[in-house]
């Protein structure tokens, strides 16, 4: 089977929202009068972003969830996506899965795949999404204000569990890695929590690199600094404190959390005097936030013990290229 | 250097047009009333794309010129694109020249850097293009009419015959190869014809397959069958006919003009009553167009040779996978 026809096959569908979809030079989008258009791009690699153990299927799922989740930090409402992928060869046992995956998200989210390329090469999924957001109504990396509380929504940490489990470097009962790799593999991007906490959030950003490293783009972008309380943010894992035959040490929670990555939460913040709006946005798209720590004046992160003691924090942030 | 000071160094400047460009969770664009966004996304891969051997200069220039030309093919005029490359390792050395010749042609189109994505892994670059076109005027590949003639702009298969020199199979004096690899290295898209053909052509595609192989795709979008006046095809390349020491046949020439790829150049339709508007397009964009056939009944593409007789046809069209 030629590459048209996998393309058509696998992931061409008739055109919705968009004016033109994929099979054109260019796919054409139509953007609301009063919105802009939020626009992200990730690019995934095998081995860097995923391990070629992955199903297609949460591949597909997570390719397009961690754009979604930019999307989310950004309150922006999905509307379409395009789809790069080179491959060292083109299979339907493979893109079958994939397209299943990415698709069904994609539906979930009503972000409609306008079009794309496929190239033979060593295995790359770049994905841009395309969303809506009311004219200077963005949520922005730029906006936490001191005395500002920091939130962070649903469970971190777990993902990191899971690739410490598949490295070898840990053993976990059954259930519990089971829970981790779901985490890890098939991420919930907050969407609705994004734009329900427009207006509200001062200041947002979604955890991909680990909360500590995605703080900081807050910090320097907003010109301040931060504190955390170690002793909430520990409880922020999905995996339970007590589990038969799970060796977790406090520390090691804290690391997981603090610079595990892959989590997809959004971490944000809001005035102290909007604890009640928070709490609304949460409610209204069903999930989860925590209140961790707040903003204050300076450019550093400080971890606060239970007695609000200052804990050493050498936590360094994630780079690629390390 | 770290991965967020090498993006800074070589690829971040101030918003222009963007509402927000990069540094951010999403770039915000806006769309002007009574626009549609056309959208173009294109991945290069090492050896499928591009040759080891290639200056990063013109890597940078290349990788937004093929996407600028899918803009073109729709008649949109650019505004910006986001960047996402994986590379194995993050050197100065060739960041800065791919940097400086992606955004030297960004520059030369307005069209704005804002955002993207960089990680470790293959060689691999990513584009997607963000144009503007006036709702309902894009150039579509399926409006091509019975009786519509058929066009190409500029020179095509001269970077075929720099490939086959590079590829070892071919020998051709040094002047000659020099100007077929800036063809091939360095294409210029055609932004400006496209934008002067809107509401003048009936139906366009940009040559990037080789030009039978994307004329099939206007042929099958459209319904209709072509035939090419292989005399008038056969002096579309820039190498001339005769050069001391050349060796090409006139097949040759064909193959390379039909089959060679990597032209873009705009390959369009329009009506035989539109013809001074085409020449006024062309004029007004300053890029020549050779009429180089016509479109019939029939789904197939006629070549005829110089007393109109049909010659067989027996080109392929390219596929990434084949």
């Amino acid at each position: 089977m030629g590459e048209f026809e996998l393309i058509e096959r696998f992931f061409l569908r008739p055109a919705r929202r968009a004016a033109l979809g994929g099979g054109d030079d260019c796919a054409l989008l139509a953007v609301a009068p009063g919105m802009q258009l939020a626009i992200s791009c990730d690019m995934l690699v095998e081995g860097r972003h995923f391990l070629s153990t992955v199903d297609p299927q949460w591949l597909g799922h997570k390719a397009l969830a961690v754009n979604l989740s930019d999307l989310a930090a950004c309150g922006a409402q999905p509307l379409a996506f395009s789809l790069a992928l080179a491959m060292p060869r083109a299979e339907a046992a493979w893109l079958e899965p994939f397209a299943r995956g990415l698709l069904a998200l994609a539906d979930a989210h009503d972000c409609e795949l306008i079009g794309g390329d496929t190239t033979q090469g060593p295995l790359n999924i770049c994905i841009t999404v395309f969303g809506e957001v009311p004219a200077g109504g963005a949520l922005l990396r730029s906006g936490a204000r001191v005395g500002d509380d920091l939130y962070v929504s649903g469970t971190v940490g777990d993902a990191r569990l899971a690739l410490e489990v598949f490295r070898g470097g840990l053993s976990v009962p059954q259930e519990v890695f089971a829970q981790a790799r779901a985490r890890m593999e098939q991420p919930a991007p907050r969407v609705a929590l994004g734009i329900a906490l427009r207006g509200v959030a001062s200041a947002a950003i979604d955890v991909s690199d680990g909360l500590l490293g995605d703080l900081r783009h807050i910090l320097k972008q907003s010109g301040v600094g931060a504190c955390i309380q170690t002793e909430v943010a520990v409880t922020l894992m999905a995996t339970p404190l007590e589990v038969p035959g799970l060796e977790l040490s406090t520390a090691q929670r804290l690391d997981y959390v603090l610079a595990g990555g892959d989590d997809y939460e959004l971490l944000f913040t809001a005035p102290h005097e909007g604890r009640a709006a928070v709490q609304a946005a949460a409610a209204q798209s069903a999930t989860a936030v925590t209140r961790i720590g707040s903003i204050e004046s300076g450019s550093s992160v400080r971890l606060l013990d239970r007695q609000g003691q200052q804990m050493p924090n050498s936590y360094g942030s994630f780079d690629h290229f390390a």
